[in-house]
């Protein structure tokens, strides 16, 4: 399994970013097809050697590397691709990783 | 559910951090108890605004943030936490998030 960890540093205007996320975003890009899973929350606490100021995460999952670049280069993923700097005020940073299920 | 987030920084050797984290510490660490889920992987490629060196990730899943806290206090945690920089060489850093799930 593939996964792209979305990682929102903190936006010039918290309240604001909720509300498109939650109103505008989510509606948009769940109109994506082919997502296994996604996931999305609040960064709660940082620790450690590089304390940058994130603030929301998303975790988008799919079976292969291939898959989610389909599926954003679909008419949906460009859409919601094309989203993200309307609310995304603190930048963003876009991590693919392998997901191995440990325990 | 709450989500303990590591992003370990490229490590000096990452041939030995995998060596490490293979043989010593996903054993280690997986005589903590309680954990609903735990996943590892790769970072595999890194866009936007921030493009740090992370290198790979763990993903650890409870029900709350007192169990996190809890299973980290436990000796099993504490042996888990005190080996992270046995191989942790190019730093870590810690997210503990919400995941709420949204597909």
């Amino acid at each position: 399994m593939i996964r792209l960890l979305v990682l929102y540093h903190q936006p010039k205007d918290p309240e604001a970013f909720d509300r498109y996320y939650e109103s505008i975003h989510i509606p948009l890009a769940k109109k994506m097809k082919g997502l296994r899973h996604w996931t999305i929350g609040k960064v709660t606490e940082v620790l450690g050697d590089n304390k940058s100021q994130f603030y929301f995460v998303a975790d988008l999952y799919a079976d292969s590397r291939e898959q989610i670049d389909e599926i954003l280069a679909s008419p949906e993923g460009q859409a919601a691709i094309a989203d993200v700097p309307n609310y995304a005020t603190g930048g963003v940073l876009f991590l693919y990783t392998e997901v191995e299920t440990v325990i």
